[in-house]
This record gives C-alpha cells, sequence and structure tokens, in this order.
C-alpha cells in the first residue's frame, strides 16, 4: 500500500525494479548488483542476497557488522509512462539513511543528509530507461570515541542502533521510507498544513487550512467531513470556523473523534487526511504553586502535568522505543498490534524517545484513532550535541520536517529536545545551540503544542530501572520516598518467558545462563553501564529467592519481581497525584528479542506477564494498597494503607474494599472499608491495616482488596515470605 | 548632543519646537498648548508649564497623579530645508512611551505601540511649517486589577513605574527618545549589524558587517579602526577576517578594548560605532556535573557561571535600575556618574532588571568603555504575561528592536526574559508563549550570547532581602546555609543618611519616623509585601540595639546592619565558589530619594556607606573571615574561619594574615596565617580563630585581618556584643 497514494488520490505510483551494489569506495564502479527492496535497508538486501543467518536469533547479528561502513549505489530506471498533458513525472524519495548524493543519467543531481526530510526530483524530460542512481555514504561515526552511541553526536543518525543496553550495535543504512515515481498533474499539492485555534470554551475553532501548491496556481477548496462523513464545513478561503466542533480525547478520557480534511486544488490534484481538534497544555500540577521555601527562593518547578481540553489528566504510559532495528520495516503492520496493546494497557500516552527514529505517518495515524497522546523527541540522546554549523543545518532542517508533519495529528502532546540531555552523561544545557535551534523552531511552527528542552527536567525523575538498588531498597521504598512532578522513566526489569527464550537462543546455551553468550548479546548481563548484572540481575533474585534450580525457577523468579515492581511504581506514582501526574514506564517495547530487560511487550508484539501488572496498576479505578516492602519475615508485623486510586473523567458510586491475607491456604480478613462516590479524577485514602505475618511453609503471601460491587477495582499483591531467622 | 548625529555623521539636525496639548478624549481638539521638551515626559513638560513642585521632594508625587491616562498631544511644525539634490528630510522618532498616532497635516500617518521601537517618517514632500502630530494615547493599564504593577502585564511597557517597593506610582508617558528631523541622503544607512565568530583560541575572529540601507543600492566601503586609530581592516565585502584581534574584557580581568568600526557609502552616508570582540557563554560552574543523586533522578542544574574569553569569572555586582522615573531623563550625564562608581565598587556585571524600561545607548556605550558586563532583561517582571496575540505582536517587535540593538555591545553579558517570571508571585512557566517568543527570537537574532527565560532559575537564588529573618537568622547564618549557584538577588536595607533624608523629608515629619508621611512614600514603611517593616525595619533595629534615641542614632544602627550584611553576603557567595559563581545585590542604585532600601547608591548618585562594604568585600583578593553570626554575647565563644578570597586573573604572591579581635581599646591577637602564592581565581581556606568574648562597656567589636605585605587585602568586621545575661 502506498502512504503517498492514500493521501494524494490524483497521483498514480508507476513501478520499477530496485538494485544494489556495495561499492568499496566512493568512486568504486558497481560490480555484483542483487535485488533491492525498497523502502529497506542494505543490511537486509544483502542478507538476503548472501543468505546471511536471521539477525535476531543467537549472535548471528555479529555477521551484520561493518556493512554499514561501505557505499552503497541504488539504482532504478525511470519507467515507461505516457502521460496526459498537465501532468508530470517525478522521482519522490521519503527518507535516505543516512547521506545520500542522487545522479540521473550519471550527473550529479543533488546532496541529501537527513533521514527525516523527503526530497523529489522531476524527471519528466528524462527518457524512459534513464538511471536514477542513489549513491549512500557510510553510516556517520564520529572519529576519537569509543565504538557506542557517542558516535552520532554530531548528526542527526538515532543514537540508538550504535548500541544501547537493549539495542544490538547494527547500525541501517539504506531508503528507509516509500519512495518511487509518480505520474502526477504539474500543479499538485505539496504540503496541507492544517491548525486552528479553540476558543477558550471550546464552542467554536477557527480553522486556517494553509496549502503549499507547486506549478501554475489554481484554486484550492478544502472540505472537513465530520467522523459519519457529513461535510461540516467547505470553504474556498484559508480560513474558516466550525461550530461546536467534537473533541479528540484521550480514549480514556473520551473519544477520539477524527474529522477528515479534503482538499481539491480546481485542476483535480486532491490531498486527504485525518484530523481532529484538541488543545493541549503542560501546565502546573494542583498546588504546584503552594509551598515557597524560604529565601534565597529558586524557580518553582516546570508543569508537567498534561491538560487535554482544560482537563488535567494523570499520563499513563510508556516509552515507546523502536520497534524494529530497522526503520524501514516499521509499518503498520508492525505498529497496529503494539499500539492496540498499549491502549489495552490503559495507557493514555507514549513517549517516543529521543534515541529511536521519528516514527513514520502510520504510527501517528494509529494514535490518533486509537485515542493515544504522543510525547515526541527529536533525535537527540545522552549525547553532547555540538553548536557546530554543519549539525545545526541538518538539525534545523530535520526538526523542520518533523515538525511540519507531525503537528498535523491531534494525538500530538509535547516536543521535547531530546532524552536525558541535561544528566552528567550527556552534558548539554540551556545554552546549548541545537536546543535553542528546536525551542525556537517548535515555536515558530507549532505554538501551541508545548515543547521541553529534554527529559528530565527540574522535578521529573528518571530511574531506578532496577528492583533493589545498591542501597538495598526496593522499588516499593524507592518510590514512596520520592517526590517527582513526573516518572517519565522507571523500569523493572525481567526475563523473557522461556518458550520465547527458545526461540532466539539455541539450546546449549539455555540453561545455565551466561555472559558471553547469546544471554549477553540480548541483553541478560553486562547490559547497563549502572549495574554489571543487567538485565538479568542474578544477584537480586539470589538475595530474595535463593539460587534458581532451572531456568523456569529463574523466569519465574524473575517475572514476579517484574511484576510486583512495575504493580507497586505506578500505583505509587498515580497515589502521589496531584504532585505525581506522569508515569512512564521504561520501556513499552523492543527492536529485536530481548532474553531479559525493562519492556513490557517482546518483540514483536508478544505482552510479558508485566505487561499485564501495568495494565492492572493502569485500570482507570482501583483498589490500591501502599505496601512498605517486597519481602517480608514470617512474625513480622505486616502494614499496608488502602487506597482508591481514580484517574475517570466522571463521578464513579462508592462501595466497600474488604482485605484480606492469603497465606498457603489460609484467608484472614483484615479490614471492610466503606467508601463514598469518587470525584472525578481524585483518589480516595482508607484505612490502613496492620497483621503480625504468620510462620508458614510457602514462601509467598497474597494481600486481596476485593471491592464490592465493582469486581473489576478488585487488585491482588503477592509479596516475598521467608522464615523468621 | 544628538546620539543619532554622533553615529550619524551625514545627518544634520534640523531644530523645530514642540509644544504639547493635554486632550480629554482622542477626538478632542487642542486647546492650551504648553512648550514641551523632547526627549521628555508629559509629566515633566505639564508640571513646568503649571508649576508643579518637585516631585522627588515629601509627599508631592502624588499630584502628578492621573497624569498618564490623559490624550497628550505633540505638535512640531515640518522645518524649512533647502536641500540637496539626492537628500531627503526625515522625521525619527527614537521611542513614544507607550502608544501613539501619528498625523501629516492632519491626516493620519501611522500608529505605532511600543517604547523600545523607533520610527520615521519621510517629510520630504511636506511644505515646511506642516504640523506632525503625535497623538500619545493614555498609558495601558488592565481593567479589572488593583492598582499596581498588574496593570502592565499584558503591555511591553516596564512595570516598575506602576508602583513597587521602592518606586512611587508615578507612570511615564510620552516622547522619551531622541526624536527630530534629519536632512540626510537619500541613499543611507538604516541598521550596521557587526557580527563575529573568534577561533576556538581567540587567534582570529571572521567578521561580518550586515548594513541595511535605503535607496538606491550603492558600494559599502566599512573599516575597522584599532584603539590606536590605525585601520585593523578595510574592505567592501560583508565578510572579512581580523588576525589576533584584541580582546574585550571586564576591567577586573583585562581591558576593555574597543574598535571603532566605520561604515561608508559610495553615495556619503556614514555610521560609525564602536565595537568589541569577546566571547561570552554560561558555563557549568567546575565540579557541577558532579554528584549524581541516586534515582529517580532529576536534571542538573543550569549553568550559571559567566566564561568571558575562555575563563571562569565569578560575576561580582548588583541589580542596576531605572535611574530616574522619567526615561527620557536618562542620558550619559545621568549614567556616567553611576557607571563610573559600579565600576569603582569592583564590579564587573549589572543585572539590567527587567521591570525597567531597556536603556538607552549610552548606557551600553559606557559598559563598553568602562569594562562592565550587562545581563540585559526584557520588560516583564514579576506578571503573567499572557498567550496573547496582541501582547505577542508587540513583544516580537520590541524584542527585535532591543536584540538587534544591544547584540551591538561587548558588554552584553546574557538576555533574560525577564524578572522573577517562574515563581508563583508571577505564575509563568517554560511553557509561556512569550518566552518561548523571546527564547526563539535570541536564538535567531543573537544565538552568540547565552538566554535565560527568567532569574531565578534552578539552583538561583533571589533573597533574602532583610538583615534578620522571620525564624531570627541573620544574613551571616542565612547565606553559610544557603547553596546556590547564584545569588542574582539578595539585599540588606539602610536608612539613607541624615543629610540626605533632609533634603526630601519636610523637616517637621524627620523625627520619629513615622507611616502615612513621607517616610512611607519613600519607602520606609509597608513597602514590601514580604515585610510590612519594610525598609526602615524598626523591629529588627530595636531587636539588635534597642529603641534609637534621634535620627542619627536610629540611622547609624541601620547603616551598620546594612554594611555588616553586604559585607556578609559578597564574601561568603565568593566562599562558595565553585559552586557559587555570581553575587548580584538588590539592588544598586534608585530611581528617585529613598528614604530607606536595599540600594547601594542613594538616586542620582550619592554612594551610601554600604557601597564602600560592597567594594570592599568584592576586592580582586581580600582577606575574608566567615563569621557565623552579627550579634554576639560576652562569655560566648566566637569562631570565625579565615580565608583569602581571590578572583584575580594572575598568580599573586603569598603573605600572612595576622587575626586580632578589638573590644574597646583591647586588642587581642588571635592567629597567624602564612599563605602561599595563590592560583588564579582560587580562594584559600585558612585555620579557625576561637576566642571567648570578655564582657566589656562597649556594644561592639571588631574583627580585623592584617595582611603583610599586601596591606590593601586587610579586611575588619564590626559586630555586635551585648551583655551575658
Amino acid at each position: 500500500m502506498s502512504e503517498l497514494t492514500t493521501r494524494h488520490p490524483a497521483w498514480k505510483r508507476l513501478e520499477s525494479p530496485w538494485k544494489l551494489a556495495r561499492l568499496g569506495r566512493h568512486e568504486t564502479l558497481p560490480e555484483a548488483w542483487i535485488r533491492a527492496s525498497v523502502p529497506g535497508a542494505v543490511q537486509l538486501d544483502w542478507a538476503r542476497a548472501h543468505a546471511l543467518p536471521d539477525y535476531t536469533y543467537g549472535r548471528n547479528f555479529r555477521t551484520y557488522e561493518g556493512l554499514e561502513d561501505f557505499h552503497w549505489l541504488y539504482r532504478i530506471k525511470v519507467p515507461n509512462s505516457p502521460r496526459a498533458k498537465g501532468e508530470q513525472l517525478a522521482f519522490v524519495c521519503g527518507g535516505v539513511d543516512y547521506a545520500c548524493e542522487v545522479r540521473l543519467g550519471g550527473k550529479f543531481a543533488l546532496r541529501h543528509e537527513g533521514m527525516f526530510t523527503p526530497f523529489e526530483v522531476d524527471v519528466s524530460n528524462c527518457p524512459p530507461g534513464t538511471d536514477l542512481d542513489i549513491l549512500v555514504f557510510p553510516a556517520p561515526k564520529r572519529q576519537a570515541t569509543p565504538a557506542d552511541h557517542t558516535q552520532a553526536s554530531h548528526v542527526c543518525k538515532p543514537a540508538v542502533s550504535y548500541g544501547w543496553d537493549w539495542h544490538p550495535r547494527l547500525i541501517p543504512l539504506g531508503i528507509w521510507a516509500e519512495s518511487g515515481f509518480f505520474d502526477r498533474p504539474v500543479s499538485h499539492i505539496r504540503t496541507v498544513d492544517f491548525s486552528y485555534a479553540l476558543s477558550a470554551d471550546f464552542s467554536s475553532a477557527a480553522i486556517t487550512v494553509k496549502v503549499a501548491a507547486v506549478g501554475p496556481s489554481e484554486e484550492v477548496r478544502w472540505r472537513l467531513l465530520d467522523p459519519e462523513g457529513k461535510a461540516a464545513v467547505e470553504s474556498s478561503s484559508p480560513e474558516a470556523t466550525i461550530a461546536n466542533p467534537r473533541l479528540w480525547w484521550t480514549h480514556d478520557q473520551g473519544e477520539p473523534v477524527l474529522y477528515t480534511l479534503e482538499v481539491e486544488l480546481s485542476g483535480g490534484d486532491v490531498h486527504r487526511g485525518r484530523v481532529g481538534f484538541r488543545r493541549i497544555r503542560l501546565v502546573m500540577a494542583e498546588g504546584g504553586w503552594d509551598g515557597g521555601a524560604g529565601l534565597p527562593q529558586s524557580r518553582n518547578n516546570p508543569p508537567a502535568t498534561v491538560e487535554l481540553n482544560g482537563r488535567a489528566i494523570f499520563a499513563k504510559g510508556s516509552n515507546w522505543v523502536n520497534p524494529e532495528i530497522f526503520p524501514g520495516k516499521i509499518d503498520e503492520g508492525v505498529l497496529r498490534p503494539l499500539l492496540e496493546l498499549a491502549r489495552g494497557a490503559n495507557f493514555n500516552l507514549l513517549r517516543a524517545w529521543g534515541g529511536a527514529p521519528v516514527n513514520p505517518e502510520a504510527f501517528f495515524d494509529l494514535c490518533d484513532e486509537l485515542g493515544l497522546l504522543v510525547w515526541q523527541e527529536f533525535p537527540l540522546a545522552c549525547n553532547l550535541y555540538p553548536d557546530d554549523g554543519d549539525y545545526l543545518r541538518v538539525l534545523d532542517q530535520e526538526s523542520r520536517s518533523i515538525i511540519g508533519r507531525v503537528r498535523q495529528h491531534p494525538c500530538l502532546a509535547l516536543w521535547c529536545g531530546g532524552n536525558e540531555l541535561f544528566n552528567a552523561w550527556s552534558r548539554m544545557t540551556d545554552q546549548s545551540l541545537p536546543l535553542r535551534l528546536l525551542g525556537g523552531n517548535c515555536y515558530e511552527l507549532d505554538p501551541s503544542t508545548p515543547f521541553i528542552a529534554t527529559a528530565p527536567l527540574g522535578g521529573m525523575g528518571h530511574g531506578d530501572y532496577r528492583f533493589r538498588n545498591e542501597k538495598g531498597q526496593d522499588v516499593f521504598e524507592i518510590f514512596q520516598k520520592a517526590g517527582n512532578t513526573a516518572y517519565s522513566e522507571f523500569g523493572c526489569p525481567g526475563p523473557s518467558p522461556v518458550d520465547y527464550l527458545q526461540t532466539f537462543i539455541p539450546e546449549e546455551e539455555l540453561w545455565p545462563p551466561k555472559p558471553d553468550t547469546s544471554w549477553e548479546d540480548h541483553h541478560a548481563f553486562g547490559a547497563w553501564a549502572g549495574d554489571p548484572s543487567s538485565w538479568l540481575m542474578l544477584p537480586t533474585l539470589e538475595h530474595y529467592f535463593g539460587k534458581a534450580g532451572s531456568l523456569e525457577e529463574l523466569v519465574a523468579q524473575g517475572t514476579w519481581l517484574q511484576c510486583a515492581g512495575y504493580q507497586a511504581i505506578y500505583e505509587e506514582a498515580r497515589r502521589q497525584k496531584p504532585v505525581c501526574s506522569m508515569a512512564l514506564s521504561w520501556c513499552y517495547n523492543e527492536p529485536w528479542p530481548g532474553a531479559a530487560g525493562n519492556s513490557l511487550v517482546n518483540w514483536p508484539a508478544v505482552p510479558k506477564k508485566a505487561y499485564f501488572a501495568a495494565q492492572a496498576a493502569c485500570r482507570a479505578v482501583l483498589a490500591s494498597a501502599r505496601i512498605p516492602k517486597f519481602q517480608w519475615r514470617a512474625g513480622e508485623t505486616f502494614t499496608a494503607e488502602i487506597w482508591i486510586l481514580n484517574d475517570a473523567p466522571g463521578v464513579s458510586p462508592g462501595g466497600e474494599v474488604e482485605a484480606a491475607l492469603l497465606v498457603g491456604n489460609s484467608a484472614t480478613p483484615l479490614v471492610k472499608w466503606t467508601f463514598p462516590a469518587l470525584e472525578p479524577g481524585r483518589n480516595l485514602a482508607g484505612p490502613t491495616v496492620e497483621v503480625i505475618l504468620p510462620a508458614a511453609a510457602v514462601r509467598e503471601f497474597l494481600l486481596v482488596l476485593s471491592v464490592t460491587p465493582h469486581k473489576a477495582w478488585t487488585s491482588r499483591y503477592r509479596l516475598s515470605l521467608i522464615g523468621a531467622d
């Protein structure tokens, strides 16, 4: 399916096969041609042609090493196209990763750097059969740095593929977005920019439709169809007003209402897309201005609360990373199951993390449709991007392309300069020119969408990524002691399920897990600089449970911790509302099979048990227990505060929570709490239970909070119990 | 003297008298004309014509109330000017405070809002004697707010004149900047933009001279003269390189070297100005990236250290406020004595506070010449400036005018959006569109100068403004417990000297000072919302010294506290280097006679005793004592850490500090400390002294740190001593 002809129904795509050759140097003549798939990557074509093994299995990805250091020549022939008068033949390239030179009939046509800016060549005057060449340059690698993500600190190529604690070092290269020849009107629509200003009471929207067209000027007409397909506005002027627009909401706060915008030139070219009306802000949390701390006084924390259509919401979600190593593979088929799962997890916001490529249109179309907000970062992460003219020029171009495209989507919640740029491991500051540039471009091109320079900002928190830190605190304790305005990253690692591990770890390596095997390549050992035992965390598992006797036992232990951890953190973050208004776990998905890690969903879209723990913790309303720690001793006094967590937009009826302790087969009723009707979005604190834990044969106990009549609000906490010794 | 003809020596100023009429309403015909002085203010003309009493004396300023609510019509006649071919007659207006309509021969010519953007009218075709009218609208006052600075929260008119704790409510209006008729070449220079990029090692500068000219295009030539008047560069291209440019330094770090830039059009128009070469950055302090605080982790504090030409410096200075209530009075004659005093105080940076008008060129010219850095704020302070199209349009215009003008000056250290905008009393945030606009404009127009959205940012501190806070801590203790990266505001109030008070407080009101007299109008009572006793602080004086028996005694008490406080804070801030790298007292000067307040210099340019205390504490090198508190009891153990504070750019020779306690006539030697040679800019910590304070008849004692052979580094601390009881 062609994304371009969907938006431009009057355009006709002409097929022509691609071929590809690996060159020794820039000037080398191509020798052996192989078939190329576009969109794709040179590595994928090379692997197909030379029967390289599946890079997702075992340690195979290492055989792909170094392919990114060659020049690669793509070639396609201008097709034969009998064209009507008033039509042109254009080559449209959606994106080349990362820099290229284009030649037409052997002659230089253009040079291009930056994967997020499309380019076009009018080939109407080229005889059919003319070669169009795209010479892709080797992947940029900054000299004099270690072979890690710092090699991408001078370019707009996403840093993740240079190696991350959950991403192998495998650096994609090639034409990654839809590209090809199109018959289209000479007078055609280049871009349509839909913007609007909602009145303060949302009763009307002043719409502006800016159409950038190429060719002789023609009349522009546009119309807006409501979800039922009825024309809500029709106009031949760029400005119009719509009364009572139906607002776009996240799925948990309302309906993600979309309109269809159709723009037509009198000459016949048409542009079609979906739009929505919403007002998005980052605001101070309720009480966020209180509590001046005496003098000398510093600033108040920056706002971190998402306000959608005038309503402050608690942002629940996760960090979205690239769902494939090769961006050319990321299409609707890859995205839809992942995004439907995200919605199914009761998430309302995804942070599209800056280490990864900015997603293609299908991602934003799906988020528009599913009612998921998107925090969109520019491709900067954990590096010191320089105040350098060459870099700034490309960043300017790339950011303008990204902003111009993504601002059309109602799902867009905020712009962010990139990941952790103000932390010691990046060393950028508010004065860094790349971030000043991004702030300026976002204001110029999209002032109605919030912009933050990076995350975390003051008040926001990143981490912990372990169940238990070096001080011996578990995440129950860590997050109860934290007081951040937003937890924009937090994680609990866990191993993947046994049957999943079996699909990519050779059987002989499966047990016991060891460094320097596929386990390590798939991030089970030494993955993260912060902890050598990441992400399998054997010492932590042994601390709580002793040595596991089998893979099944080990996976069960780690999965337990991951589930208990995510449940504890999501719920604690929600309990800290309104001081806190955001909980985004690190991370949602993964680009290839991880043996262990923080993700909730295994590649390509297989939910882990932790996914369901997050899903339960993110229910709109639930009974919740504030439990001081994960592991308890028999004879110890167990305590827990009972709460109702509530993000529902309407009033919810009251009910009763019955708390009970289950140890083995024995159930101890603890308390009954009758709670009143819930105000929209307000939590309720209830009683605290206290009970002395009995000695038992089992190594675990359950706290169950049964809610009547709202069975769906019932929660259970599975905790560790050890002997009295 | 004409500022315009100094910069444009080929222009000829033509005199023509101004007159002024007060109108009841917009459309009212002028009746009684009075003489007008331009630049000036309608209030000054009105006062002269109607013999209003001097507004600086007693409570007289109240008689000026309401004059700002009228329409005022300025009129000037187009002069007779026999012009050569190729010349034009232009009316040039440097600035109208705040909005106006211009009419020519009774016909509408233009409407203008914003005092910092000049405008011009070509009157070449108007017969001599034609009336040029400038109808000034009433001062903007936002409805439905109290009669205070919030009335200016929707405009670019500086908020201070609407009333501040050290500024009467007296709202200037009228033509405040040089305006008049000029014979000039039709082809003339509008603006000259001098910019440059210094090489990393400062061995060369790539210069760009952009000339915006009006009229038929002509050749541009420019040359740069070194301080000795020799041509360093001559060029007819916009770009040129200068080898080994002599760098501009602050007076305490080197020489403020200035070059002269002369630009000439082939038709004869000339533009002349002074420029300098320096690289200015805001950088992280040494060690500023250390000490990650565990997870969840927030951002590192933003940088607050001024780096000049590659050298991190400690910024010592103060907050500059408007030196006159009426901006039309602020000229070189007003500015030079104040700025020479600032340099004399060993200051190297002034923060031009956003509540006040942006200063005229003479201010920046003088700071260029004297080697004083300027932190320049836009005219926003302590208000919630709105995300509003009308406001943003004027702010865009005004900020572009301000940036385009001020960026030419080497004294410019940083841009700042305005004062305390992220604090609870303002409630702007990083998302506020006015601040996003200013950030974008500063990046677009002046990327090589740092920009901060407001002060304080995270890590920076504002306050305290009292010697003793509500917890009973004095500033010695408060600042020793603080750990800010920059103290961009701190103050200690004091009364003005008796002979100064006598010049503006009627004799019958002088003793005892009382509210609801001239004392209150001149800020001695109820001035600051934070403390009803501000700024005379009688309860604080009584706490330390008991009730004063005379004005002389009262003034002596308050002056002592102010001097001791400023000495303690400046020195403590310097001691906290490198964590702290900035100490700017609140405030340096004042716009009219204050009876009591935080300023170091009385209006118009009379240094208080506190000025000399600050001057001593800001010496490049000095012996310094870290003393826990101001008031001691006989019998108590007095302790003090001995330090050498050192901001000198070179190595300083070692020496010896001899500490002694002086109580009445008795001197107790405490310690001798031989200290080694001082590394550039490095403090030295020495021994701690301890001594039991004797009972004494006197109520004070001195700690003296005598330095040999560097007598100029000697310091003395005068402290309070009370009975043992």
